[in-house]
């Protein structure tokens, strides 16, 4: 088997092209200060940091069809590198092992044949430490090639790998957060930050005048091909509450038997609380009289004054249902956003290390802390034109059957998200950090 | 068991209540020129003439739990009229049979338990004779009450049965062409008119202006609530084909391995291609050189210049992908309907007896042949409110996971589609009369 | 279509035979006292008897896999005797139907495609009247043929049909039962005649010594080739008790929790009353605080007397282990039905017309009532051979998985069962009306 | 978390009972030269050697519902030892965690609830280095309780616990035989020795001359519960081939269409060939025109005079049909077993560390290479008594649906078999090392 020793330049000669400076060009997006060699390094280290604290074992167990290994995560990553752009671009790479193609594929099929996602958790090998050398071999070119000047869509490649691996990121806290929900033991990812319990206050409703508003994203730094194109909605009048909805009220929607009141539920979901023995949100539990979470600190008694997560599409609409309210478009959401006060308390995004929802005051950002499903499905936008080539793949073909969340949540890598940023997952997916915000008619 | 010499009034003396005139006010849609009790009179014959040429057998079978039996279709769109409205207003009503509740409710949590959707084709009894008795008795009863000066949200109810049973007319044809399909006899229906084969002419484009549009019921006659409110929408311009896909273009997709290249679908598409082993649209099979179709009137050749129908949605989006076009939404297809021109050829509904789509010219209707699946998830309208009572679970709780098509079929009930109609199913179904217009950017 | 007024002979001029002789050998099983075509005859009549009372829709129905619909029984046992004689040994023989030769074949192989077992609900054509059509066209051209001197294969074969379509009355009336038991109108298949409530006596041992026995078919009269050949088995001594296991024992079992206790059960088993949510005997549901049964009759209380019927193996092998017993081998239970006294209570077969197990006396019958589970596997008896051809898959392909049952029971022909016969069924079947009779070691 | 330095005694002050003898009697079964606590130690020394080549991820994965991880295994040994011996028979002992009571139950439903089976593939922690903690602080304890002098029972209790390690040393190259096998890299457990690739002479058989024979453990050395009690069987005259069926005849099987003719097999056997897509044996493949097989030490030529190895009981049956053979009944293979020749070539069981079938002479052991089906469903033999406890579990619940194996194989520790062992796998199993003999009517 391939070894990280190798140079991944079979072609020991390759020039080190000192005048590539394409590479340097600094970023409009994220944090935006360094190179998008520094950004390389920067978020390649952030996926290590997050799988530092699990063993081999707990990187190689697959807990459910939805959820990757962190091996396979780590690996993944790195495969979107050498696929579009070390097999493309560098000349003389080497691959580090030829099955990697095919085991570490995840959807794309212009690249090939692909192992099947359910099965992930079924390859022990390569372990941890063959997938650590895989990525130092893809760095090693990665840094190479870095240093070139890059056409603009080679620049553009990098910069999607980058979103690509930060996406992961979120991916490698949600899924392992459900492997250790699985275990009978209970076991923690790491320590959370202790947060004083508190009571959230109400919420208050900020309105919206409605008529046409601008949808998508403007051009200005990176942003997938589903934020585009920018385009003109109408709107009615409308309003958003000022925060999303919290535990405590959920409580209030669980003890007026919410979860037993089939006039609440969309005919699918109500079919989903039946097959799955809904009665609250996804790691509750009721114990010694009261609500327990499991988190990623292990479980925990659940904070009233925390927004919600772990819930539903048909759960939050349940919920809005019995709140005589509804969940807002995400033409509405991100009308909101875009008028929302910058003064709001800074957002809990990943790098609080939070790792948790926290309380939320009256007002609280649009954005962190959970994800908040839209009534909206999942699809393009008028005039959508997908990447060319099997990178096009990457959020056209899934326009069907999901729901579009947004804002981000307390595991999303800073400077991921944007106002234009469209999650989505199946109406019945709980794993996600997935709360909700109430809307309104006017 | 109760029979149909017995009265449907227990108590003998109910008053005739010559002066009830309301069951009379003449109504504003479909034929629109009897009374309520004579369209009554007129929609109940008509499901009983599309029975008629069922055996017993044949209006037992259940070949998929999509699919309802005939007699239990008979029965439910019987035991909707004597649930909501004999029951609650026609004092003294002796129900039919203490069963029938439960057996016959198809989805209505608020009436009660009810027996197992998927399990109607086990239950023998009662037998065809005996939904035809139960038929008789409310149907007494009916007339009786429409005797009667109407509340508005009487005759709003009745109104509502009256379509609810339409819409199970064209139910009771899509279903008994599944059940019948699945038999090796391969049994026809009815034997089905001749129509000279013809090749179609090439589609013309019809360009729309876009801009705010209009979209929904304007209140003038009977709709459903799913049609409301009217409301503006803002539209792109855009194109629609003046005629709707046909076979011919369907076989040029199916030899370019329409079905065999994934990257022409959406992931739940492919996944369906696969999992479903499709190869064509549902009920075509490939013998002896050349195309059949199982039709009402048993197999025949394909017709290259009908329209293509008994496509899914993921194979319409797919064709379309294929074409260079897109499915339009339901707006746009709202809006290009409104401006149809009036002098398009008579649409093709069940009242031409032809129960097939028929071949296409240039230009033809946006109604009638097969119903056009559009790119838009079934959601509901900006202010959508349901209406009360159970009733109000007939539209809203359906509205995720299915997509809306527009403009009725070859079996839909002449009369009870509207330009601002909205059919739904999910994605993957086949069964009904499906098929597709295309749409252009502009 | 073809019809049933057509000759089933396409050459007219086939010769009367009158010398033919062998087909009038009077058989030595079952009542025995009529030609092989007097026994056609009546055998054939007996089927038309029983579905007399059932109407086209109750003959339509298939209920679960296992379950076939009454009209396929009976076009099935016709396509035996056209299949397996008349297109063999009729010359000049035309087939009814040509589809019907896939449409009816059960399980062979070796004759062909078969329409798949738990799709036969879905076929509503050939519907009861083609049906009898069928049955008259096949019973004319087998009066030609029985009129003929027949080869002593052809005897066979034609005896087989015989047996056969006893086994198919059986499963008509078994069948039938779990159809109208999904039906919440719970139908009676016919009334059922009264019989006294009554107090079963206490059971008594019969002992036998054990030693070597012979078991199998000695050869006289007719047997199914699984019976054979004739071998000797070593028993240990044991014990039999005299009489099935009753009602209001098994309803002892589940007053001490027989069905909430682990140790009691196979490890399948258990699992089975997980999945299943077996809490008693299939049919039984406890009402106002008593137990019911479905019957043939409808519902009914259980007689505290009766044999418990509609209990799987490893019902019954819980049972034992409960009481302390175990079942016996088919073996033991053989040799003890060799040795029974003869002064028995006559037994309770179909030809009784109670189609219910009756109440026990303190000894009673090895035969009738109820099918006694054996503890043996069904499997082949040394030096088993299968019979030649496409018959020969009629047991030795099901010689896995399956466990044997002795004796008959209430809806099994008189003259059907012997004591060397093996019924078989897999462990989790409920279905079949079985129960259990107590073996002891001594 | 409990550690490994703590002692497993809470009781410090517990005697050390130099007096004891009882745990160094000398066993008559096994190897048989030490003291119990010596076999202890080898034994759990063994299970230690199997792991070692195996990392943290490969011990952790589940490949299948039937399939445990490795680490698994090695708890749940200990677990044994653990729940019925120390916390029953060591005063003192403290558990080394609360929850591996439910964690390593594999079935015993008298020690209460336990984790699901299929999903010991999600539980990451406890990870490889606690597994060896616990395997420590259990040896620790035991080391202390074979001090002393042990009741008859408590010696059968550990001799128990000793031999269900031998059966999950089998399982632990078994399973992970399984799960590398679903690994695309194709991994190897360890380099196999090489063997000469020979081709196997041609059988011969050996007759027995039936009549009663005696079946079942005589007493002497351990036996397990389902081996008892000895008892008569008559046998009709028969004879056993001398060597197993090779790989060569397999493949002359597959070359005549064996995996495609329903007429060889059993109705379960031809549906699982069709649900399972069967064309040869488990972990065979066809590549570049020749048979390849996955072996322990990777892909290898599969070696014709191999005895042929994972082949399902549908299929040795299907095998032998084809042959005009029969598989052995268990008591056949048993009485031949006890006549076999002493001077036959030694056995390759796990001790040989070959870990692979070897090629066979004309005559070889019964012993070892491969687990030999039989034509016996497992069921108890007459007379047989569970042992008491919870430990009665062990064997007598699985007694359905399974089919009896003798003679070990190549992965198969050494002393761990007898004549009289029973091992059991459900027909359709095929990734134990079972192969076949064949039986011949005489």
């Amino acid at each position: 088997m391939a070894s990280s020793t190798t140079s991944p330049i079979g072609n020991a000669s390759g020039s080190p092209r000192p005048d590539g400076v394409a590479g340097r060009v600094s970023t409009t997006s994220g944090k935006g200060t360094g190179t998008l060699a520094d950004r390389y390094r920067s978020v390649r280290e952030l996926t290590e940091t997050l799988a530092a604290p699990l063993s081999p074992e707990d990187q190689t167990v697959q807990s459910m069809p939805d959820v990757s290994p962190t091996k396979w995560h780590r690996a993944h990553v790195s495969w979107f590198f050498e696929t579009f752009i070390l097999r493309e671009s560098l000349s003389g790479y080497r691959a580090f092992h030829p099955v990697y193609e095919y085991l570490f594929n995840s959807y794309y099929e212009g690249v090939g044949d692909r192992y099947p996602r359910p099965r992930r958790g079924v390859v022990s090998r390569p372990g941890v430490s063959e997938v650590t050398a895989y990525r130092a071999h893809v760095d090693e070119a990665m840094d190479m090639f870095l240093e070139r000047r890059l056409e603009p869509d080679q620049y553009y490649l990098v910069d999607l790998g980058l979103h690509h691996e930060q996406q992961h990121q979120e991916l490698v806290l949600m899924d392992i957060k459900h492997v250790l929900s699985c275990n009978p033991i209970q076991p923690a990812y790491t320590t959370l930050q202790a947060v004083e319990p508190s009571v959230g206050p109400s919420s208050e409703l900020v309105e919206h005048a409605g008529g046409m508003v601008d949808v998508g994203h403007d051009g200005q730094g990176f942003a997938f091909d589903n934020e585009s194109p920018r385009h003109g909605e109408f709107l009615e009048p409308f309003a958003l509450e000022a925060r999303p909805v919290t535990c405590a009220e959920w409580m209030a929607f669980i003890d007026d038997a919410g979860y037993r009141r089939p006039e609440l539920w969309l005919s699918d979901g109500w079919a989903a609380v039946k097959t799955e023995n809904w009665e609250a949100p996804e790691y509750w539990s009721w114990v010694d009289d009261r609500w327990w979470s499991f988190t990623l600190g292990g479980p925990k008694h659940v904070d009233p004054a925390e927004p919600v997560c772990h819930v539903s599409y048909y759960e939050a609409d349940a919920y809005a249902r019995w709140a005589g309210a509804r969940l807002p478009t995400e033409a509405e959401w991100e009308a909101a956003a875009a008028f929302a006060p910058r003064s709001l308390p800074r957002s809990n995004f990943l790098d609080t290390r939070v790792l948790h929802p926290r309380p939320v005051g009256a007002q609280s950002s649009m954005f962190g802390d959970v994800w908040q499903w839209t009534s909206s499905s999942y699809s393009p936008y008028p005039g959508f034109r997908p990447a060319e080539g099997a990178v096009g793949e990457y959020n056209g073909k899934f326009m069907v059957n999901q729901y579009v969340l947004r804002g981000g949540c307390c595991v999303t890598p800073e400077g991921h998200v944007r106002p234009t940023y469209r999650n989505f997952f199946p109406p019945a997916a709980r794993w996600a950090f997935s709360g909700l915000r109430l809307a309104h008619d006017l």
